[in-house]
C-alpha cells in the first residue's frame, strides 16, 4: 500500500455505526491516510503492509483519535459585546432598563451594522482558532445580526471568507429572520417580506448560504411566517432548519420537519408529537446546552422521548454574544451530560457523526472510516467518555484536517 | 528612572482598594516593572520620565491588564480519572452500584497510592500548564486522595515539586482528613489521631505544607474531629482552612473563624451567623461554582450575607476528579456570575484579591501597586466584566510572572 501517513500506538473513536462498539470504538487501532482522505482504519493486526520507509509514521502514545469536532450551530460573526450588560443585570438592573439603555440584540445588531468586513473578519477569525485548539475541523455560522439586506449580506460574506482563509471548514446559515428590526416592529409581515423577496435572493446571487434558518417563537416569528421563508429557502434548493421551541410549543419544529429541515435547535418544550415529526423526517434535534445553562432554564429538552424515537441528537455551542457567550465545542459535551444528562457517547455523536447529518456533509466527515475526509483529533485521554467528563485539561493534542497536521 | 520593562497602550484593573474605580481601574495607565515587581502603575499621563532607549517598552494594543489569576482551592494531584463512573452513572447505574464497583473517592485514592512520584508530578504538571495558559499565575493544591501517611506525603512533595520546577506559584495545603479510609472506616477517631500524630509531624518534618485543611461534613468528620485537625495545625504554626457546610449546616465554619482560619470553602449551607463568624474573624468564603455546576446542587450560597457582613468572596476550581473535573480558572468567572449572580467585579475579586488573602498572601500578590509581585496578565477584551461575560474565546494574551513574560 502506499500512503501519505499512517498513525499507530492509538485508539479510535471511529462513531462509525458499522464497527459494533459503543462509539465505534477500535482499541489498539491504526489508521491510513491518502489524498486528505482516510484510506484504511481498523485493528492494528489487520494492518495491511506498507512501504514503512517512505511513509511518515505517526504514534499516538496510546491516547484516542476521534472524528474532528463538528460545531454545528454558532453565530460568532458579531460585533461589539455584551459584556457591561451582563454586569448591569448582575448589578440588579432589569431587562427593561437594559432595554432602555439600548442593550439586548439591538446593540449587536447596530455594532454589526457599523463593523467593516474586515472588523468582523478579525473578530470571527479569533473565535475561530479558539475553537479550532479545541479540535473543532467544521463549524457552521449564522447571519441574524443585520436585520438589513446590506449587513446579512456582509455577515454572510466573511462567513465564506473565513472558510477560504482559515482550515476549518465553514458552513454558512442565512438567519434574515433572527429577530424583528426596530425599523419593522409594527410590519412584521413586511419585514418577512424583505427576507424572502430582497435578502433571500441577493444571498442567492452570491451564492453565500448553505442553508436558512429562522428564530420561531411568540417574540419572534410565527409557524406561519416562518413556513413562507423556510418554503421559499427549500424552493431555492438550500438548506433549512429551525430555532424552535426554545420557549414555548409552537410546532414549528413539526412544521419543518414536515418541509425536510436538516434541524431544529433548542426545542426544550418539543412534545412528543413534535419528536414523532422529527424521527420520520429524519430530521436532526439540535441540543444547546450553553444558552441552557447561561439564561439559567429549567425546561429540559425531551432526551427521553428524542432517545425513544430515534432522532439524532446533535450538541452545538451556539456561540453568540446574548444568550451562550461560550466559545466551546468541548464545553458542550460537558454540559450535555451535566445538564441534559446525555450519556457521553451521546454528546460525542453530537458534535461529530449527528452534527455532520445536521449540515448536510455526513457523507463526508463526522465519522472515521475509509472513503472520509482526513478530518481527526488525537486526544490524551484514556477513555472517549473522558472528553465529556472532564473540562479544560487541554487532551487536545493534534488536529488533522483533510490530512495535514495543523500546528496550532 | 531606571526599569526593567513599561506597559503602556493598556488599561489596568488594578483590583487595588485604593484606586477608588470600581475594578482600582485605570484607563489609559502605565506600569512599570524593576527587579520582579511593579515599580509603578497609574495614569498614563503621570508615567515619570525614564530612560526610553535602554527599557523595553511593551504596548498592550488597548487590552486590559489584571493581577494573575489565583486558583486558591484545587485537588489537581491525582491519578486515574472517574470517567467510566461518570459514563455509568448516566446509563442509569446508581450511587451504590458505582460503589460495589470501586468507584467514589477511594478509586481516587487507590491510583493515588499506586502511582509514582513521577507519575503524579506529570500528570500534575500538565493540569499547571492548562491552568497557566488561562492567565493563573499561583495555585493552591490539597492532598487528601492518599489517606495514609506515604501517600499524603507523596502527593505533597510532588506539589512542592511542581512549585519549584513551573513558573506558577504553587501553595500546599495538607488534607489528610478529606474522608475516612477503608481501612478505619469503623474507628474514625483513630484516622484523626493518625492525622493529628503521626502525619501533621512528618508534614512538618519536611516542610511540606503550608496550611491544613479538614471536610467537616457529616459523611466526613465532625465538627469535633475538625476541631482537634485545626487546633494541632494552627499550634504547630500552619495556616487553617476547612471544607463546610457543603451538604448541610454542622457549624464547622463558625467553628473554623474562631480558630483564625484564612478561608472556608463550598458554605452553600452558611447560615447568618455563620457568615458574622466569618466577618469578625476575617476569614474568607470561597465559593466553588464548578462543584455545584456538576453536582447540579440547587442549595445557593448566602451571597447576600457574604455582601451585607463584607466577608471577603473568593472563586476556586476545586478541580478534582470526583465533584468538579473542571480545570479552569476563567470558567469560574463565568459560572460565579451565572450560577451564584456574583458580580463581575466581585468574581474577579475572587481570583485575584481575596484569593490571595484566602493564601495569606495579600502583601505580594493580587493587587497591581507599587510594591508587589509583577504576576500579571495582558486581555484582548474591552472591559474587564467580560472576563466574566465571555468564556473561551481565547482572550490570554500575555502572562507576566515575577517580572518575566511566560511564553506558553
Ligand atoms: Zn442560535
Ligand atoms: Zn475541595
Amino acid at each position: 500500500m502506499s500512503w501519505d501517513q499512517v498513525w499507530i500506538d492509538v485508539n479510535v473513536a471511529s462513531m462509525d455505526p458499522a464497527v459494533s462498539a459503543p462509539y465505534g470504538a477500535i482499541v489498539d487501532a491504526a489508521m491510513a491516510v491518502k489524498d486528505g482522505k482516510i484510506a484504511w482504519v481498523g485493528p492494528r493486526a489487520e494492518l495491511p503492509e506498507f512501504d514503512v520507509m517512505s511513509t511518515p509514521l505517526y504514534r499516538g502514545k496510546g491516547g484516542w483519535i476521534t472524528p474532528g469536532l463538528i460545531d454545528a450551530h454558532t453565530h460568532l460573526i458579531f460585533a461589539g459585546n455584551r459584556a457591561n450588560e451582563f454586569e448591569k443585570r448582575l448589578q440588579g438592573a432589569t431587562y427593561e432598563e437594559i432595554a432602555r439603555s439600548g442593550g439586548g440584540i439591538i446593540s449587536t445588531v447596530n455594532a454589526c451594522r457599523e463593523a467593516s468586513e474586515a472588523d468582523l473578519f478579525e473578530l470571527g477569525r479569533k473565535r475561530l482558532n479558539a475553537l479550532a485548539k479545541e479540535g473543532v475541523t467544521t463549524v457552521e455560522i449564522k447571519s441574524g445580526y443585520g436585520l438589513d439586506t446590506e449587513t446579512e449580506l456582509k455577515i454572510l460574506r466573511v462567513a465564506r471568507e473565513l472558510g477560504k482563509h482559515h482550515h476549518v471548514d465553514v458552513k454558512t446559515t442565512f438567519l434574515g429572520a433572527h429577530a424583528i428590526p426596530p425599523e419593522y416592529k409594527d410590519d412584521v409581515e413586511g419585514y418577512v417580506d424583505l427576507v424572502i423577496n430582497e435578502m433571500l435572493p441577493a444571498v442567492l446571487a452570491e451564492d453565500l448560504a448553505d442553508a436558512v434558518d429562522v428564530f420561531c417563537e411568540n417574540i419572534a416569528f410565527s409557524v406561519e411566517q416562518t413556513e413562507r421563508v423556510l418554503t421559499a429557502a427549500k424552493n431555492a434548493g438550500l438548506d433549512i432548519k429551525l430555532h424552535a421551541e426554545q420557549l414555548s410549543n409552537l410546532g414549528g419544529s413539526a412544521m419543518a420537519a414536515k418541509l425536510g429541515a436538516k434541524s431544529v435547535d433548542h426545542i426544550e418544550y418539543l412534545d412528543e408529537a413534535g419528536v414523532i415529526a422529527l424521527s420520520k423526517s429524519g430530521t436532526c434535534a439540535t441540543l444547546l446546552p450553553g444558552a441552557f445553562y447561561f439564561l439559567r432554564e429549567t425546561q429540559m429538552p425531551p432526551i427521553d422521548l428524542l432517545r425513544k424515537h430515534k432522532v439524532p441528537m446533535v450538541l452545538a455551542s451556539d456561540y453568540n454574544p446574548g444568550s451562550s457567550p461560550l466559545c466551546s465545542s468541548l464545553l458542550m459535551l460537558n454540559m450535555g451530560c451535566t445538564l441534559f444528562r446525555l450519556t457521553p457517547e451521546e454528546a460525542l455523536q453530537g458534535v461529530t457523526a449527528n452534527a455532520a447529518k445536521a449540515l448536510g456533509i455526513e457523507d463526508r466527515v463526522g465519522v472515521l472510516a475509509a472513503g472520509m475526509q482526513a478530518d481527526f483529533c488525537l486526544w490524551d485521554i484514556t477513555t472517549p467518555a473522558e472528553l465529556s467528563y472532564s473540562y479544560g485539561a487541554g487532551t487536545c493534542i493534534e488536529v488533522v484536517k483533510n490530512g495535514h497536521l495543523v500546528h496550532q
